[in-house]
């Protein structure tokens, strides 16, 4: 069987730490078994490993955090990328055909479509083990599992089988509804409703038919191109609520999302995360610090703390919950992201009385890695390599860099570097206009 | 008249924002009549002159803050540096040395010893100026004022005045009190005793005559080089106890020090300074921020938050008192430090695997200022200029430099730069050890 994650979202909600080219499924603060960290998408692939399923996995994402996947979970898996943010049916069929004409697949190979951050235990994966061996033993064309609800939830869709449907392996669907009143709720749990967790297993030829009403092509990559042609809308509505025979494998266990800084921090098992300390007068504090300087908390309650590049966070944890609307102005830009070649961090952006702007980024590439060989038309760039060893070319003229070497590039210049070991430099950026897109790209052989 | 200004401390009760660099005095963050913003020390500076006192006035601090002090006052005010911190006896004795032998005052020249950063009201100074009138009128050797007490504090010295000498002009002074019991306080109380408020009017030759029991010297700079041979003794315990005729000018009106951040914030016009956004759901929330990352608070009540360079402090309002004591460990360095010549920031420091650190600064010169002609033994320095012109020397070799321009600076090589406008840079320091204290100083003739 094959899974596809589906990483999606961006988003505000675990402001400062979240941003544009960070969702929160890629921030590192969960504690692994061994004790290190690991983020949300890196512990649902570690589950997905551990619990025996497969190794094939294939992540349906956007162009924005293809970066950020690969530097997370290296070059093993697939990762097929959206040209345009659309839904979810749009976004399964596209890996799905991935699967089908790029992996040249069988269509009667068992495919799982599920989300890349739940907050869960190992029975959730045993549970897509019994939804797999339902679709193998022709139960429904689609199979997906139920959360049996703890309380009469209105934030989710609810799936309502049919009475008596129950064969020890599945049960049947008998109508889908979408966010209830609570009173509604309160009558569907009294139906035996589960909540739709968003994971389903189909076999590829299923989902292949149904995507080839839209884009019927012979090759992945022209899939890819008339992406646009797949109309905007949610597998949930488009398949699901369509099919002629569902499924749904019921789980009763820990089920989380980790969406906010209430939910998030009542998941961390220490209350402090780098440089930051919470003092003795403090009751249920979590301090979250990824500058460099010091974060000390003292004399409140129930509250998180989170500085990053991007910045400082204070808030109470009962008001996180629209923390969105306050911070959507806040930030210009992300001062912190995490590239497929490593990671920069601004440390400072000045504008001068005459418009003119200064951007300073400590730059980190991982051995091996370069960037793409690029010129921009209005900023001067100046690097001063603080570590590592590695390779600079400017125009064409290769010369071998490290600590205390500096690299000044006008502007119009080609430029790239590749790091020989890890290469730390940092980078003052002159102009005006001063933009990240400010960026021409070109290939350079490194021999 | 002549006033000499007590400006000493140091320390972390104001911790991000108060350093060893910047004591407490020089934060900018009371709101001026116009508008503006201004520190402790220029606030009273600023009262002094438009009581109408004078316009003579001498600052008796240490090395660590004479940079900073011309910085916020300008080069008008006299400032005496004490060689090493003793105490107040010592500071006091050396600023009137510098009045009576490098000004050349008379000895019957009336000098009145203030504290630089009391909170306090126009009221104050006018009870200056009748502590002027009564050694004028030669009502006692020392006059000194007493603050009218507003409830038995365990915490100030106390003046108890003889019953019955109140003549109009002042209040004969019985004896002194040391901080007392709080028991011991409402007996004071009961007695009309004042706080003592560390303000004192003599005329000059009184203390040069104490002074010179000590140090008996010709010139100010031999009073200087002999510093070490006054007692490490407080002027209350040396003089005031000592004397022989004392009186005492009570004052009744505000009176504060703003010494902790509840102090400090209970007089903030705004609650938000800086790049902070203080939330809906806020409740006596002040927010401070000195960095360029926003700040937003929500859903607390009764905290301080304050964000430099050198830290992030989130703290009750109630729990300020002892944060000295949870914060003396935290910063390695100064992060931002205000000198004669302009400003410098640390952006970041890093180090390496190998021991080796980086440090990166923003630096801005005021126009016309420029740094000593120096050396490093064991870093090397990149600057970027990013706004600005000035004369930049590299071993004797003058050259014009503006946005855009590097400048390369080895190890053992002599450099300086004088601001022709004001000019900021970007510095990037390696080295290995790498120390603020590696650094010696030549003179360079700017021509």
């Amino acid at each position: 069987m094959n899974i596809i994650l589906l990483s999606g979202g961006s988003g505000k909600r675990l402001w400062p730490l979240s941003n544009d080219a960070r969702s929160k499924q890629f921030l590192q603060l969960l504690e692994k078994p061994d004790g290190g960290m690991e983020s949300m998408v890196q512990r649902v692939v570690r589950q997905v490993t551990e619990a025996g399923l497969t190794q094939d996995i294939t992540i349906a994402t956007n162009a924005v955090q293809r970066e950020i996947i690969i530097s997370q979970l290296g070059e093993r898996l697939d990762v097929v990328t959206e040209p345009q943010r659309r839904d979810t049916f749009p976004a399964i069929a596209l890996a799905s055909s991935y699967l089908a004409l790029e992996k040249k697949l069988k269509s009667d190979e068992i495919v799982v479509v599920m989300p890349c951050d739940p907050y869960t235990e190992d029975a959730y994966f045993q549970t897509i083990g019994r939804m797999v061996k339902a679709v193998e033993a022709g139960r429904a064309d689609l199979v997906l599992m139920g959360i049996t609800p703890t309380y009469p939830s209105s934030k989710f869709g609810y799936v309502v089988p049919e009475q008596g449907s129950d064969d020890g392996l599945a049960l049947t669907v008998k109508r889908f509804t979408e966010k209830p009143t609570e009173d509604k709720a309160v009558e569907l749990l009294s139906q035996g409703a589960f909540w739709n967790g968003g994971v389903f297993a189909f076999r590829l030829g299923y989902m292949m038919d149904i995507a080839e009403k839209y884009v019927k092509a012979a090759t992945f990559a022209e899939v890819h191109a008339r992406y646009a042609e797949f109309p905007k809308i949610s597998f949930d509505y488009e398949v699901a609520e369509k099919a002629a025979s569902v499924a749904v494998v019921p789980f009763k266990g820990e089920w989380k999302d980790l969406g906010t800084w209430n939910a998030l921090t009542g998941e961390l098992k220490r209350n402090a995360l780098g440089n930051a300390t919470v003092g003795p007068a403090c009751e249920n504090v979590h301090a979250i610090n990824e500058l460099g300087l010091p974060v000390f908390v003292n004399g409140v309650k129930d509250v998180v703390v989170a500085a990053s590049p991007d910045g400082i966070l204070v808030c109470g944890k009962d008001n996180c919950e629209d923390l969105k609307s306050h911070v959507a102005g806040l930030a210009t830009r992300p001062m912190y992201e995490e590239r497929r070649w490593g990671t920069y961090r601004v440390l400072d952006q000045t504008t001068y009385p005459d418009g003119t702007k200064s951007l300073t980024k400590f730059i980190t590439l991982k051995a091996g890695k370069s960037i793409s060989y690029q010129i921009h038309h209005h900023r001067s760039e100046v690097w001063t390599f603080v570590d590592g060893e590695g390779q600079f070319v400017l125009d064409g003229q290769v010369r071998r860099v490290g600590r205390g070497d500096v690299a000044n590039i006008p502007c119009e210049h080609l430029h790239s570097v590749r790091a020989v070991s890890d290469l730390s430099f940092i980078e003052v950026q002159t102009g005006n206009p001063l933009v990240e897109d400010d960026i021409e790209r070109f290939d350079y052989d490194w021999k």
